[in-house]
């Protein structure tokens, strides 16, 4: 592995006690600025073979710090929700909050080593992995998260003589194994040879790794001791965010002509065909949820538009076509505190479904580059870099299999103006009505501005936007539930063209 | 089944519209009510044999309420991270927020009945169940979530001809089917009887059954609108929650002795013996935790005591005896806006650990018994009736295989004075003092008296209080380390003793 991890790491038991006072109370005092802040988290991702002391570190770290707000992240096989969702999921699902410092044991890094070194993946998908690491880590930075990148290096030969001891009282001492899957001195060379280059592709300025010689336990403990507390500092340093945001793409001074203002909002349809066609859509939806071949899958339908653009009857309209028991709706309003602590797809991910269920999101992770942008909630800087992130998180999510359908809803101002004096009228559907709604009106070349640029930036090949003309919504409901139907059917071809 | 349900229930189509559209009204202004007032939930039991329309009656109630509002909840075949804690928490992990609605497709009716139904469970167990669910229907509903329970009855005859057409459709109609494991006519009989039996021991004032007739679709969705709208005004109602709390048990006028006072407070441990006893006792923890025996169970240690007792660094000396990957603790302070939005218990069951591992409470439910009662957070009649509640919290942990071990660290308040002296002059230690600490000391015998309610009336058989004399860090941590072990190895001969 690294030639300097070849000379010895010494320090002696004096030597480490005298610094070890001062680490200590720099420690928690830089600890306490983080819990008091509650600006950002770090999540400490503790990696190394097995026998390197990963167990030992831990509990020093323990020792050291303030346990009430250290908590243990540990990855093991996959349980079967897990197994059941996008690999990512496990490591959003434990999210620690602003002020926290998780320590990860079995962190991203080792999945994706195993299937290296063990000859389940070959090179190419190992430097996929690695890319799509490096800006899953980069997002996590920009959104507070703080990482320490710890890798145990020690000799292969010291390290399993290591093990054997321990293995030997493995009644009295527990012991941390993590590598069942590597068998052998060549796989095991070749776990520190993969480690290397991993280190190299994904030691960035926002998280660079730090190699630990583990051999001597007060070097290694000291030395992790000192990283820990210049994590803690950068962590607690102010501006770091603003610093660290992607560079704004200055703005065009040429007219941008609107997608919504495009559309032809004439288009309706009478009843009878309407009702022909809602049914005939439905039964296909059923059909396409139901086979075995769907639950290799899952379906993900996002739905933006006005308010009063007939989001809620057309999402009913879908509920009627699925079984209740894989169908779940997530309306989006203001985000919870627990949510408000963690990066801002964490509260998306919860609601990730397992394959073979359906997730509509009445309102979505949007919300940043639409109301978030037009109202001023988030920075500029933090919504332009959001278009990046979310066709990272929906290229996850359709890798692993599922469809992404995701519709903009559009009506003109008169329509809605209309419809907003009906739901006054109708007392069932005033609850529906509030004040702000009309206020928002008079935001509609903002909404107008931000839809062209958020389908512009985000229609992918693999999660492309659906705009709706929603003045009649017959249309609107059959247009969705069409497209649905035949997103769930390309998705079915494929899947069968892949298998022949 | 009920003799009332041989009589034709009918009501005609213009009937049902004509009182649809007052019913419609009527609901979303109760629903918009239970939404702003914050205070309490509905849980909707939709319950009943497949083919009587229950995926019906849930698009029905969709359409009539504001679905924004509304959570579906279901429950199939448990999943293995459901499998591998107590029955009950896959109910409380989606226990829905104050203010929503949730229809529950499987309730905790539904495994009962089938084990009774297919004789897997004799009737002692079924009565013993039904027992346990008044409890936790009497709880939910002193916590704020009122039961609506449903039980769609239809002719045998009739059903069995309803799901053979729908079966035929299935391709165009997603159909719930629940009860694959009641097979044949006689055990269809028998789930009817069960059912009925069923209704007549868990009708409680708190949580009603209510038995819809399901043959005319127009008269099952009205009679499901009308109780569901007195459903939502019981839910609406000011003042429910004091009125239905339980009797409190006026105060004696003697004299409690005070359980801390009789402790002996000498008792210390020199350094060798003390070194020596908390290896024997770590390692037997470890032995003890590592077997397949232990995977069967699993190990919650409940840690309370006064400010400076030693509570974290006896948790220290526990976590180096175990495997961190299966080895949590969870301290409890101030409550999230999401736990403080349901249910006291839901923030400890969100925790329960898996069965095979360890999890430790720095502060715990008895909070509500402790600081809660002494700071006056909650009414008297409210932890009045905790201890029952947590007893019954305990009683399901245990008869699921966990062992319960539970500590209150007791100083003299001179000890802690010294303490918090002691933690103002080392800078690392500072962090752990607030001047709320030395304020909290002025409520010293209330805390006591509290103390001694608290272990009277919840040291049960299955779940014992340990009082650990904490004067000498030393001698409580070798106490609570040996009390653990102890603990663990008679759970382990008792599982033995069963298997013989």
């Amino acid at each position: 592995m690294f030639d300097s991890m070849k000379i010895e790491h010494r320090l002696d038991k004096a030597a480490f006690k005298e610094m070890e006072h001062k680490l200590r109370e720099d420690l928690l005092d830089a600890q306490a600025e983080l819990i008091a802040g509650k600006a950002r988290s770090i999540l400490v991702l503790l990696n190394g073979a097995d026998g390197t002391g990963k167990g030992a570190v831990l509990n020093q770290l323990y020792g050291w710090l303030d346990a009430r707000k250290l908590v243990t992240l540990t990855y093991e096989k996959p349980t079967d929700e897990e197994r059941a969702r996008p690999r990512m999921w496990r490591y959003w699902r434990d999210m620690p909050a602003r002020g926290e410092i998780g320590i990860v044991l079995g962190s991203w890094y080792h999945h994706v080593l195993v299937q290296h070194v063990t000859g389940a993946e070959d090179r190419a998908h190992f430097l996929a992995h690695l890319e799509a690491i490096n800006r899953f880590e980069q997002m996590l930075w920009r959104e507070g998260v703080v990482l320490l990148k710890l890798w145990l290096a020690m000799d292969p030969a010291k390290a399993r003589s290591v093990l054997a001891s321990l293995d030997e009282k493995r009644d009295e001492r527990p012991v941390v194994r993590e590598w069942g899957e590597i068998r052998g001195g060549k796989q095991r060379r070749r776990l520190d040879e993969a480690a290397a280059e991993a280190f190299r592709l994904t030691s960035t300025i926002e998280a660079p790794w730090t190699v630990i010689p583990a051999s001597d336990t007060h070097y290694r403990d000291a030395m992790v001791g000192e990283v820990m507390l210049d994590t803690l500092h950068r962590a607690n340093q102010a501006g770091l965010k603003a610093e660290n945001a992607s560079p704004v793409p200055p703005a065009s001074s040429l007219p941008v002509p609107s997608l919504l203002a495009g559309l032809d909002y004439t288009r309706t349809l009478d009843e009878a065909a309407y009702r022909s066609a809602i049914e005939t859509q439905q039964k296909r939806i059923t059909r396409l949820t139901a086979g075995p071949k769907f639950r290799k899958g899952g379906l993900i339908c996002v739905f933006e538009g006005s308010d009063a653009a007939g989001k809620s009857s057309t999402i009913m309209r879908l509920r009627e076509a699925l079984d209740p028991r894989c169908f779940r709706v997530h309306p989006i309003s203001a985000p919870t505190d627990e949510e408000r602590a963690r990066p801002y797809l964490w509260r998306f991910w919860r609601s990730i479904p397992r394959r073979g269920h359906v997730a509509v999101f009445d309102r979505s992770w949007y919300g940043r580059v639409l109301v978030e942008r037009v109202e001023g909630f988030a920075s500029e800087a933090d919504w332009r870099r959001a278009y990046g992130e979310i066709n990272d998180f929906e290229h996850q999510l359709t890798e692993d299999g599922y469809v992404i359908a995701k519709f903009w809803l559009a009506i003109t101002p008169e329509e809605q103006a209309r419809r907003f004096e009906e739901r006054e009228r109708v007392a069932y559907k005033r609850f529906k009505l509030t004040p702000e709604d009309w206020r928002n009106r008079e935001k509609w070349p903002l909404y107008d501005a931000a839809v062209t640029d958020m389908v512009d930036r985000t229609s992918t090949f693999y999660a492309p936007w659906t705009l709706v003309e929603a003045e009649s919504k017959k249309w609107a409901r059959v247009k969705v539930l069409t497209s649905i139907a035949d997103r769930l059917e390309g998705a079915a071809e494929a899947r069968t063209a892949r298998a022949d």
